[in-house]
């Protein structure tokens, strides 16, 4: 299994993200091709310590790294790539992750 | 489901840590109590652009934060930060969060 990470800072206006990322991006994304699972937190980023500088962090399931890159260069993949900077400006970074239980 | 996330930081001696890290410290953390799940990365953390400044992820799942914090907080939990110096120079981040599948 491999994983699209999106890590977002934290936004100036937390819900007009929210709302917009509900509305809007993650019915986007979800239309990506090769999604086999997506989740988002829910509430706030947490550190041991405390809130972290992160906002909402999704983990978008794939089958590979290569339809991961698929994905990303498909119509639809362009489309959420555009739409970062309706909703994203704080910042976003994405991880590209194989991952096996142990 | 609530996810401990552990990002590593590039070590100075890869090889070093990776055999460090099967050997020692992942049979250590999987006796933290309440784990349900745990996975890592295998590979390279990539981003869209190639490698990123990570080495390697592990995603912990557990029932609740409680039970995370409860875990951090126990016998093992102790041992488990404790041995991070021994092969986590280089740097680790932590995060805690509640995930949902949308």
């Amino acid at each position: 299994m491999t994983k699209l990470v999106a890590m977002y800072k934290k936004p100036a206006d937390a819900a007009a993200f929210d709302a917009y990322y509900t509305a809007t991006h993650a019915p986007l994304a979800k239309q990506l091709p090769g999604l086999r699972r997506y989740e988002i937190t829910t509430g706030k980023v947490m550190t041991p310590q405390g809130p972290s500088s992160l906002h909402l962090i999704a983990f978008l399931e794939f089958d590979s790294a290569d339809a991961i890159q698929a994905a990303l260069a498909s119509p639809v993949g362009g489309q959420v790539a555009d739409d970062l900077r309706n909703f994203a400006q704080a910042g976003v970074e994405l991880l590209i992750v194989d991952t096996k239980e142990i």
